[in-house]
């Protein structure tokens, strides 16, 4: 904020000034890393620097005060023109900026957490919004006052993930959520697809139930108009389409096609770039005020422990059921545990969650993308979301939790209606890629329970876990297989049948540990002894365990999934052991399945007891 | 078609018999499968009588005729509804229905292709829209006059996948494509987001662009009225928003939360839903009559094998600029290459496909997910799509690929910018779980070349291949490894360097064959021989040759790859030769990667030659 007592007329000469100060850093600092989007920067520099210095609350100094106003960079190529307007407000020296994109600083090519002013990574296009819904939501759930800002490109509007978070913003009526598309009509190759026909985002943003308000994204006056028209309106978000040129500023750029992702070359022409926006600076400028966040509230939320489950030993329960039990009791241990679903909350069962912590509750309707962005704007805000669908439909989301881990963020994932044991709905419900899609994220934690019990306590541990986890959970109800107070641990595993005799080691988890267990018994029926463990945490590995069943057992594994053959159980076992001398056999399913009931699939595929038997009898033959 | 000369009335009255017959027929199909989603189909089925005997034009008796109009069922679930009506439009037996959701029968819970009159799996939500604009471009594409009709549920329109499709159908104002929203108010566990606000249907959908027309779904005469008026619609595609009943037709079900997803139990309960639904049936019928396509041009399009590449031995070339210059060769060589790319076809170098061949060009601007559900519609019409953008942002598309897999689609992806070797950009612009995220999905084959002449060949291959091909490339510029007339086969490998002497063997692919490489001359400086293996197909994957280098030195393999660590090169080579007393040890990218220099990069994250000599050193001590 300028200082009170400016004239209307200085106050906008200052903000041009500073707009020019972060138009000069971004050419500086991408000239100097030989690489960047300075041109990406210059279209959206006037929206910034009015932002920051004349319409935020937040502390420069503590970035990750709860009652700063946010803003997110959804258009994360303009990375140079964020570290700028921070450095401007004091956050860093900006000297510091000529380090950007090298190895030694935190000052990267896209905008990361890395960076304590960055609440979520961005650089893939169609995620910032949906982040800053999630923040939007937070504020409402903490009371809090800070209001969200979030800067899109024109070309990320085509992404659907944006009208997703369109819809969604105006069904929770998030005024304190305040959209800018910077439409500076050039897309990387082409105009993009709107170019700047104003009055067709208009008539979009407004059908989607915004205040949409166009301007021109270079007049400081109609920008501040606009922002002050976003604070007053109510039960609606507000969003400013602002009309600008890629590369204002710089004659031989401003509105020319080829120049995306282009630093000025050293010399002449970043010089001729600099000089030119140098006379927009002025000689002597306004010194800055920016006014601080609301103080913070006195009493911190409490937690408890989890309560332990209560299951009786011949109870039969899905584990997707047990994990929605699992969250009531969270919830009621921890009021930082929210809740999000996309419209199968009665087959994951978070609608008793929902009923319980109404507040606590998000639902998303069909839009995977964005409950996780939504998600993953909540956990930069000290929540710890549990977002929740059939594990089939994450793959919608992949992108988003590609970003996550990126972020290093705290969301767990709910992944139910694993493999073919769903049965008659087919392939198209059937999740048998999510094991692969998840443990190849590094620091995501994957856990993967075949009881209720199990789950309950796995849930309880992913939300202590401080990042990332995914909990993969079955359809149909399956026996109880431990006592309510048994102790699991993230890369844990539970050894199920041994004996002095065991001749091979089948690692099983989910329903395939129940098939294994039968397959136990036949087998020593017929006088073959078999290791069983339930492998319910797949990254971290109990390698250890593994190891110790192996060398027990002729240094030979079976290991039994209902996923497809690469990336899952088989292939996580394999890597784990491979170098000690052990041999790895895997059951897996290793075609597009068919419809039809549970117990056919499981036999047609492959992996059940029928499967075990046969194979182990031939390993061991 | 009815016959002409039927009066208005008669029209009406054997429709809606017809749509009796059809709800009749799901409920009995779902009832006998004991699963399935009768109110579901209730909803659409005047849509769906209405297109099929009245509206469409085909050959029930060969449903893949290319002229014939394109039904896709977006809301996959009401998949007994569409079978009912192709059995009665006389395509198979009615009786085949009650064999619905059986391993013996393929008219699976949610469909997919193994039926030949369906173009393309659907089940998850919001992806027919996408598919339907693929399907109407090809008809573009051969001048056919084939219409596309896509009949979407209203929970979908919350999937961002649908309003990239409707911009795009705007944008290429597709007259020729059709939409119905079947506006049923109940999703799966809630009330959907807009509920029967059909105004706010039509605001949304006419600010995309569309001619949307709000009509009451159970009223035949409007129904007929707005699939005219969209026949005679030009220059933009056309919306009809249907209100309708869930449920509709049976009293205690119409309208009722709870019922998703259930079937009507046998006896009692399913007695009273058919004998409600037989009240609308007419006592005598006319005959329906369905006029046929148009006829098939004469000559179809010729085919010539490709020519080969004219690199020079001392080229440096990126695999994406190969790639993009193999296109043009191969857009030369056959008609039926089509390619798509998302805003960045001067990254991955389809530009130049563009430059020559237009109209087979299709820029999807930033919208990864329309543009895999475009290109599985055109393939599904005999085009031989090739879709490119970064790898990093084929996971935004992987719920698209999935449903691909499902399809047995023979589209064409290519994934550029993998890896830490992009460089300065930072981790959100690397591809690096793209091998894991290919590699799971079944049929999938999965290609990645490490110079020029393997790009062109691989992508000549691909083109051939029948089924999905994923193609793995990289941003640096690299040397040319081989001659231009080397031959490559799909499944197949190089060795690189061999000796009598080889300690150990060396898998790598793409980028790390020239770290490999280095590593070579530089560990024969110190007396060390190792084989190296450019491993470019990695789906499937070269067993004999892996095994055969292995026994040649010491059963001893180090991989080394720029992509995480799970699923990737060295696990695929693991899984192939585990079993056979290989040990195989593994280089990959473990963490978050920074922005930094390529080189730089490739190193710290213990990928460099400096990486493969010191593993080397140590594992062959």
């Amino acid at each position: 904020m300028l200082p009170t007592g400016l004239t209307a007329d200085t106050r906008v000469a200052t903000l041009n000034h500073l707009a020019a100060r972060l138009r000069i850093l971004s050419v500086r600092s991408t000239t100097e890393a030989g690489s960047g989007h300075p041109t990406s920067c210059c279209s959206a520099a006037d929206i910034v620097a009015t932002l920051f210095f004349a319409v935020m609350r937040y502390d420069p100094k503590n970035p990750k005060h709860p009652n700063n106003d946010r803003f997110v960079l959804s258009k994360g190529h303009a990375a140079p023109l964020l570290y700028a307007a921070w450095a401007e407000a004091g956050a860093f020296n900006p000297d510091d900026l000529l380090h950007l994109r090298t190895l030694e600083s935190d000052l990267e090519g896209h905008p990361t957490p890395r960076l304590n002013f960055v609440d979520v990574a961005t650089g893939s296009l169609g995620q910032g919004l949906n982040a800053g819904l999630g923040l939007a939501l937070n504020a409402r759930l903490d009371r809090s006052g800070y209001r969200t800002y979030v800067l899109l490109g024109d070309g990320e509007s085509m992404e659907g993930s944006t009208w997703e978070a369109a819809e969604a913003a105006r069904h929770f009526q998030l005024d304190n959520l305040c959209a800018i598309v910077d439409v500076n009509r050039l897309g990387q190759s082409d105009p993009t697809i709107l170019q700047h026909d104003m009055e067709a985002y208009r008539v979009r943003w407004s059908a989607f139930g915004w205040n949409a308000l166009p301007v021109d994204g270079h007049d400081i006056t109609a920008l501040l108009d606009a922002f002050e028209r976003a604070a007053r309106t109510k039960g609606k978000p507000t969003v400013v389409l602002a009309r600008t040129l890629k590369g204002k500023g710089i004659s031989f750029v401003e509105d020319k096609p080829d120049w995306h992702g282009k630093a000025f070359k050293k010399g002449e022409e970043a010089d001729k770039a600099i000089a030119e926006l140098s006379t927009r600076l002025l000689p002597s400028a306004s010194k800055i005020d920016i006014p601080g966040p609301d103080p913070l509230p006195a009493t911190p939320a409490s937690v408890r422990p989890i309560a332990p489950p209560e299951y009786a030993p011949a109870d039969s329960v899905a584990t997707r059921e047990a994990f929605g039990a699992a969250l009531i009791k969270l919830g009621e241990a921890n009021p930082r545990i929210v809740v999000l679903d996309a419209d199968v909350k009665n087959s994951t069962f978070t609608d008793r969650f929902a009923k319980k912590f109404p507040e606590r509750f998000f639902e998303n309707f069909i839009a995977e993308q964005n409950m996780i962005g939504t998600a993953v704007g909540l956990a930069s805000r000290a929540k710890i979301p549990f977002a929740a669908t059939f594990a089939c439909f994450l793959t919608r989301a992949y992108d988003f939790i590609r970003m996550a881990a990126i972020s290093r963020s705290n969301i767990k994932l709910m992944g139910s209606h694993v493999g073919v044991s769903i049965g008659e709905d087919g392939p198209s419900q059937m999740g048998l890629e999510d094991l692969a899609m998840m443990a190849a994220q590094p620091g995501v934690v994957v856990l993967y329970p075949s009881d209720a019990v199990c789950t309950h306590w796995l849930t309880a541990l992913a939300a202590d876990h401080q990042g990332m986890v995914y909990i993969r959970t079955g359809r149909p109800k399956t026996p109880i297989l431990y006592k309510n107070d048994e102790k699991f641990t993230i890369g844990g595993s539970k050894v199920l049948k041994e004996s002095a005799k065991d001749r091979l080691t089948v690692v099983a988890a989910g329903v395939t540990v129940f098939e294994a267990l039968k397959a136990h018994d036949e087998l020593a029926k017929q006088g073959i002894a078999i290791r069983v463990v339930d492998l319910y945490s797949i990254v971290p590995i109990d390698r250890a365990t593994l190891l110790a069943c192996a060398r027990a057992t002729n240094n030979l594994i079976l290991t039994v999934e209902d996923h497809y053959a690469h990336g899952g159980v088989g292939d996580s076992v394999l890597a784990a052991v491979n170098n000690d001398g052990v041999r790895v056999h895997k059951l897996a399913v290793t075609e597009i399945p068919h419809s039809g009931k549970p117990d056919q699939l499981l036999d047609r595929y492959g992996i059940s007891a029928r499967h075990i038997v046969e194979k182990v009898r031939k390993l061991t033959a």
